[in-house]
């Protein structure tokens, strides 16, 4: 039975089951099948080894010939990830065409390519959401451009602006996160085929030429010094993730605050039936952004300890191989599910613009103050209006009292300020300054969405 | 002019000044002489070296009577930490006694025993603060034992409880980051003096009983094999540390949410006349809050890299110690920098009772979905219980429309339940539990606040 | 199948098989079941449900009754840890005794204390192998209490010491890694069952008293204030155990050293058969160490990560519970698995006195230049005579030729130092300084090893 | 006095002078005097301000002009980083001009405006040092493309290689981390001057024409949706000086081991005259190699802390302000440090190639083991080459016999190998597979050398 988190039964149901596919042992081993193949097809394109022989080995490079039960016990008993499986590998083929296989290669060389392969699929999973979720950010914005509410700094209200103000930064982060990972990976996805130290001495003169050949196959590039310690290009990948999960880490918790009993401005989807606690019938948790933020921490943490394991040692060193093999694969499910998570939030987020309006609406203006003092400061400069609506704003939240009145009663507006002057600096929809703006440039900035919208993708404004 | 945000002019402001006296270069340099002062006073006991030198090294390690700005200059020029500050200290002792000076030992001995001192002062500081703290917390538990307020879990209202039991749930985790501390303090503050590898060979064979004889004036233990490289002592006390700023950082976050515009239950201590903001003149941030939180994150930081490098080799490596002189005593300034600051958040801290009140009562009795759960569940079953109530919460939460009417009304709930049954199990102070109990254990498990509140103390309730 | 490094087919050999037994899915559930049962005895205890129920649910708390499978799809369909299991337990459960069951609990009161359960056994373990360990070393410094050495800082020689002295650092460390985890279990290993906001309202006035009787089933202490978010209980125990694997993880780099082609003074266990490479027949790899500090490096890095999760927000907090969750399993499988490795490597060390004395010996007296310097002193002052070995010695390494040559030819040693003073002064074995009184210190100061050694304990000293 | 260790006497000397230029608080000042001349400007462009009104404040905006201490003093009084110095600011200008200092803006834009110029400082000095440090790998390529030595891998002698192919992985990362530091520095250095929200109300609707104004005038690109807490771009910027920080620490690693006084392969600068040690007067420590190792790690743990601020609250949040001020200047110095110490190392790195060649040869051949294995697999098969290569490699090591003699003996070999064939087989220089081709490409791929050679380059092979 399974030991860690992601593999637990109580805890799985967190984890992306697309990258489950990609990164179990089943597909691993396909992965390690299948470089093994383009190993020796590339090789026979070479002329080193009988072109029969590379066809054959292909022809056994199917998963479902392998007894994995065996392979998993061998494996435990040899303590060799690798030759349990090269010896199966061998006998499944016929006419002497195992004797081929794996030529001149070491095992870290093959481990690698295939996590390259696991890695482009996760890539690609990636930019999927990431594309599908630019959809369903680009129709929230849509909706919500002029949905007021209030701008918040440092826990407190400050001014006024609109949630579609608000999804047009997470847009524009997401945006970056993805220009990361893409150039990450012209730097991660690499053919690192160099033998045991990187001279591929095995081969003779022919190394670089094979490494370049399965580069081409796969369609990938093949590394200029084929060393097995340059950790940098997995670390750097892993980076990049750790930023792609904080982003939306970041926007988990801003809708886990909206959510929040008292502030009820928006919320994670929910359809009746789902239960927020087998003992407190009335709770509506922000289940899915918890995951989020809780998933987002573990990938963060593995970003510090992969980059130190890019100081390695030598021509090879299996403590910082060790490591890296366990952090890749657990920061590419942890990534995934972030994002699977996260395109089923956003396609359907509930949103309450009256809530936001009555939200902005609760301090009585006071969230206004600076437009107040901004149209005071042409009778009184912007020092002394400052002091005005300070006094003033102050009066009112010690005692409960309407900021209004007491902006109005205070000596120095005497003449200079009528109600109907102060209700207006006191609308917030005069008070967005370049708001719009700064969305309509998030959009245009924003790649397409070449996405389908999902058929549930349910944007609901709650009544 | 200084680089580092501990010592700019634009950022020092957050951080102790307490802690910059023991922790700056000049306090530094004083507990240097000291050490040499101890080194020589031990050897004098031993009859290694004269009395009358003990005596005169001691008379001359005084900062005042060294050229700081010289040693500084010279510092920079030699490459060394120490050599300079000898070569004064030597010119300054009459009568050949700046020959005895450093006898037998090697620079990091010397460093690693006043960083112990260092870390003791700052050691003492914290247990005041958290000893001051302990008493503003048993005030505020006092005050607000029975002070009703929403219990909130994954960010909904939960159940009721009082505010004296989150104060409590503070407290208990404060007396933990104590202990842990202390016993962390008896194994790094240890007098370590072993020479080049530990061995102190250039003593010949009376190493280790000068390591005991400092030890004991200093009164610190021995560390019984004085290597260089056993930097896990320092590592475990960061680590410590950073509990200790963690359990504060939970608190202070709790304090910005409490002091959200929408929620105000509670503020970090205001005076009039604070600006929260040149251009926005309502705010009234949580700014120390906010200090602790940007700062244990700091802090937090350290214990990682500290770790890592407890893992040092060989005899010794300056590579390890780098890093560990770095990481000591900014941690040392960051936590105390939390403790004060939580000390006067705490200490002045304003609660509002009513507003309490009104947030716990804001969801018309949903809070209490549970109880009304729990009367029913005598007459229905508990799962048929749960079911109802479920309902009936949600159709309120869906349509805005009373809760109580909802349970009233539910087909399963005729002829079982009236409204005065349901309206008791609407009482929150009925559906407390074991909060009291569990504050009472809290207050009896509290070592006692030995430090006399400041004059200043101000628990102010809000009307 | 599975997808973590740490269940992997491909990985899972580095892991202790003792470990996979005390955390894997099945064991966990057995201790969920055994929780429920506690707890239904405990309530019984206190006449709250009746003593037939809690008998008939602990005879029904065996794995072997339950359908995994089943209870494995059921939570990912369900979406929930628990209720999957509660419902066949439930239904396994004969006289309505299944409707007592898990009364006034919530998930994560049952899953946290399960937890310390396994908690409670991976320390047991820990605590032997440390007693083994300490055993092996033990027998290793009594071999090699005079085996001389170099003893190195800053990567070259410094000194020459004893190969016992280091391995006296070791025990040394070992010892505070120890109490370190003694002290951080008497934090951690806490019953705290508190329902869903650390009240327990649902058993009325009972909570505290339930909790009091759990515990003391269970042999564990019991939370003064049971709040779900007292995260740093775990978190000092997970930080204890980055220092506990991080103390290993500097023994085994320090073998991987001593193991290196051109040094040769100590090797892991080896025995004829082990292979070091498919391909490079030579090789005799430090595998198992390369596997400690590859896997105390994700170890380390867990420490940081729950430290940000003891940051946890109000009541509860999923998000911070996610992350503990995940963390404190592998935390407890990775340190299990260092120390077993450890074990065999320690108990297995093969050590070469011959080689270590030809590498001290293969500077030609440099290592003993301080030895020189001080003899030399004598005559012509500390200051004159570190100037005299310094010139020689850099010219001894220019040039190639003799340190002692050079030393003899020095203008300023004429008359002053004859051929068998140098000599004298050379010998490695009259400059030790205390490294015998420090080895007896760490002897004496050692907990006693209880634990028999194991049959093939094999400290071989190669001839 | 200075208590941070970037500032600190006893260790400033780690730190680049020319970093500390561009972040000590003179230069931060000069640069805030900067952004808010420039601001001034952009307006006056945009007709919003006086044009005199702009040219006096830019006349005004010199450090010179402004009494540095006292605003030190005034900011630890009022306890805000900028308002002492607007105040000075404006006392400085004439004819009312201040009244337009600072029009519209929040501090955080100004600083973060500044802290991009500094960015970008930091970032031409690294690519100079890059480039610097290219120059010489490039040298020291060329001379020691074909120098011989022992490749290594999990600690071991592995297969022969040149140092050239060494140094040429080296370049080949360093190519990378370059890459890396533009492209992030693409989205770090952006002008982002949106006011307290990103919505500059305050300018009305010229908000972000200022913005891009400024942005035109310091020649940077403008963010799209100016928020405050676009952390992310700051972070990603650290994380890439992270992975450039390890790429050096990985060759200073090497370079401490190859300076290993075992090994003697190569040595970082030494001139006579340089101390490694007080009372050891033959070290030669490779110090400078060390600190990197130690500002290195410092460097990497910086990375962890940002990544998790970018988890930042609504549009403005002070606790990750702090937290990522105080870590983008340390790892600025930090970063710069390193690339400096690193330029002068590699610039003057002592290389042994008689050395390497003696540690190649000290196996006896064992190092070409696979060579040996490779011939014997044409008689044999590759399978029962490898069991005579490994029985003959296990016997040598063991007995410390021959391993020539012992593969010419192996009964299996008889007839099959004689000993031209084996010598043959033994010759490092016709076991370098595609070593020389992989320099090449290194060669070909890097960026070219723009920088001239220092004068006292100096990469000296010893003789």
């Amino acid at each position: 039975m399974p030991v860690h988190f992601i593999d637990s039964v109580f805890h799985s149901r967190f984890f992306s089951p697309r990258a489950r596919r990609i990164w179990d042992d089943r597909t691993t081993l396909q992965r390690i099948l299948d470089v093994e193949a383009v190993l020796a097809q590339a090789q026979a394109d070479l002329n080193l080894i009988p072109h029969d022989a590379a066809l054959e080995i292909k022809r056994k490079a199917r998963l479902e010939l392998f007894d994995v039960e065996r392979i998993s016990a061998e494996i435990a008993f040899m303590h060799h990830p690798l030759v349990p499986i090269l010896e199966q590998f061998e006998s499944l083929c016929d006419d002497g065409a195992g004797g081929y296989l794996h030529w001149g290669a070491t095992t870290q060389n093959i481990f690698d390519i295939a996590t390259v392969l696991q890695l482009r699929e996760t890539h690609a999973a990636l930019l999927e959401h990431l594309s599908a979720i630019r959809g369903a950010l680009t129709r929230l914005i849509e909706t919500h451009r002029d949905t007021l509410m209030a701008g918040r700094t440092h826990g407190q209200h400050a001014l006024p602006m609109t949630f579609g103000f608000k999804l047009a930064a997470w847009l524009d982060e997401l945006e970056r996160a993805q220009t990361r990972l893409e150039q990450a990976a012209t730097r991660a996805f690499v053919v690192t085929f160099g033998g045991a130290i990187g001279t591929l001495a095995s081969l003779g003169d022919a190394g670089l030429r094979v490494q370049a050949r399965v580069a081409q196959i796969l369609e990938l590039a093949a590394a200029d010094v084929p060393v097995r310690t340059a950790y940098d290009r997995f670390a750097e990948y892993v980076a990049a993730l750790g930023l792609f999960g904080a982003a939306f880490e970041k926007i988990a918790q801003e809708i886990v605050f909206m959510q929040r009993t008292e502030i009820g401005e928006a919320e994670e989807p929910f359809h009746f039936g789902k239960v927020g606690s087998s003992t407190m019938p009335q709770k509506r948790n922000p289940t899915r952004c918890l995951d989020v933020i809780g998933v987002s921490r573990l990938l963060r943490g593995n970003v510090g300890v992969i980059l130190e394991n890019t100081v390695s040692a030598d021509e090879g060193d299996a403590s910082s191989g060790i490591a890296v093999d366990a952090l890749i694969g657990s920061s590419a499910v942890y990534a995934m599910s972030i994002a699977e998570i996260m395109h089923t939030v956003l396609d359907g987020l509930i949103v309450h613009p009256s809530v936001m309006r009555r939200n902005l609406e609760a301090s009585g203006g006071l969230i206004l103050a600076e437009s107040v003092m901004m149209t005071l400061a042409q009778h009184l400069g912007r020092q002394e209006a400052h002091h005005v609506v300070y006094q003033a704003a102050m009066q009112s939240v010690e005692n409960g009292s309407s900021f209004r009145d007491a902006v109005l009663a205070h000596p120095l507006t005497q003449g200079k300020l009528d109600r109907a002057t102060l209700e207006a600096a006191l609308e917030p929809q005069r008070y967005l300054g370049t708001a719009h703006e700064a969305i309509d440039q998030a959009l245009s900035s924003a790649r397409p969405s070449e996405v389908v919208p999902r058929e549930n993708a349910n944007t609901s404004v709650a009544k």
